[in-house]
């Protein structure tokens, strides 16, 4: 099936936003008025966050990068459920500024894993609708049904997260560093996993 | 008929163009100093002018997508009259902050409504540009009867509710917010409707 | 001759910057504290500011455009002297603030003139580069020959706004709109004035 | 060998965030409060720092250029190399604001080369993925083996600076300055050097 001219397009727009909300978080590194290396030092929430963030928005936008190379038709669905997970995506920068500034509270914590459920729910309703719309073969369909797995867990492993902060943030936040490696790490033996009953 | 070159290099910009604006806005969200969830809760009507202009950008984002699907040559008032829109949507992002920082209060309402109905005016030329030099054919001049009279209406919508936000500003965030519903809706009935004397 | 796979790019980081230059200006208006239309109001010369400036931006992408399509291979002198065009243009931003929060002011008004001639001067070794290794043909010659004149013909009243400027902060801002309005007016009786030796 | 698709979409990312990078510095140009040239002079710490680091980001994208037009395929390792380059570079406007802000005092020209320093160390993976994977003969094998000593010259300086940092941190921002100019510098006697034994 070809390609229609309309899908980089929205590539392209996404590129863009997801472009600009890894960076705009930079600028939440506020530079020190304090002169010195130590002034530096007391940044580490704020950087430890961006770190963890960009982690995040990198993944989103592989993960995007590899589900639109599936795309075939745009379809009004395939539009609006992007800009939904974008929208969610948008939120990421505020959710990590106020992470950084509040030391990893309890409350900042919350909101941070909030915004990153939504965004993994966000992102099956696109998934779904590329699967329908897209390329077909075994190929496809073994994508599908292990990134869709892969987003099911990580929609557990945050909803765990949001009970488990109450307990201790780092819990919380030790949830929402789980989903990253295990979407960073390569293609293999854990992949194997989410597709044991498709191959 | 062939596309030209340069009608890409317009999606490019504008797409860049707006996915600033709809990502900017989000800035506008500041992280409140006050520990806890309570005074995240006091940004909801930050938050809700944010939810609101990005449904906005998106619309428009969607339809420009949708417009230049047709065009097909790149003539000077094509340009200029795509620079005009973006530069009343780039307006959208100070109206917003307005809206949000002052609740929705009636001299933000106005504003607001103001922009939107400048941007409403400005996409008229542009698509008539596109009409005179794009796509030919049936499909063609359907699209573009119909979304000329959905732009119509939404031009009416806006400028009725200039005097009805002396009344309440909250009726004047509806007429937004009607404008909105009525084109994230899927094609359909509504657009029947619109098309009822050239099908 | 073929268009080189290189070219676009160059186009797609350059529509970048052009973009988040035109759009992070408008950050620039900032939301007044006060309530009500008048303060909005006090707003006029950062408002003002921002229209010309982004009438500027919005030229230089224009001409951009139309100047890449003429672009054939990608040399070194081109990518340097787009990136120092690109650079001169990213100090728009500032002189715009500059020029709004000090309404109009002599030395808003002297850094503004500079800024806009320092690009202007950029513009031509890009042109140049282009020239010699683009397209080939009499409508190219006779594009450059008529758009290096306008070019010069822009330096020259920026150059004399310089010292206007002492006179009268305005006369500079008539010299740099002067420049506005000729390059936005479509192409024709103007542009055989240009022309008159080569045609 | 045939260039893969996802390929253009990498470089429309990169471009995304690399034209971000080198215009969300110019928001560092802060306009002085007080009127007239002289507060405007005081600004040429910021300013000099923004000019040197828009000199560095020219340098990786117009390196990143040469780099992508050697890529052919996309792997997992390609995409979270350049990811990791990316990320390094995004801290270039914060080390660039506190350069500027403390007027090139130790602690800052430190952190400056380290920024440098991480983002010329990212660049060789990315590098050599692309030199497996990428396009294959002489020609190709020749860029890759100039590049690689230019950049591991690169690193060599940059570490050297630090320590010379505590001497004078005009000495390490030199060291700075030394290799943006030999990078700038066209391709000739210079990549010559760096190329003899496999010429």
């Amino acid at each position: 099936m070809e390609r229609q001219e309309g899908v980089s397009r929205v590539e392209a727009f996404s590129d863009g936003v997801l472009a600009i909300i890894i960076t705009i978080m930079v600028l939440e590194l506020k530079t020190p008025a304090a002169e010195g290396l130590e002034a530096l030092w007391h940044l580490w929430p704020v950087f430890l966050a961006y770190v963890l963030s960009y982690a995040y928005v990198a993944i989103y936008w592989v993960n995007h990068h590899r589900l639109f190379g599936h795309a075939r038709v745009i379809t009004g669905r395939l539009l609006w459920s992007n800009m939904a997970l974008l929208f969610t995506l948008s939120l990421v920068p505020f959710a990590t500024a106020y992470l950084g500034e509040h030391h990893f509270s309890r409350a900042a914590t919350l909101l941070y894993l909030a915004v990153m459920l939504l965004a993994s729910i966000a992102y099956a309703p696109l998934q779904r609708e590329i699967a329908r719309t897209g390329t077909a073969g075994k190929a496809a369909r073994t994508y599908h049904a292990a990134t869709l797995r892969k987003g099911l867990a990580a929609i557990l492993v945050y909803a765990a997260g949001l009970p488990l902060s109450f307990v201790s943030p780092w819990l919380g936040i030790g949830c929402a560093a789980l989903v990253a490696v295990f979407w960073i790490l390569p293609w293999g033996p854990l992949d194997r996993l989410f597709l044991c009953d498709d191959a």
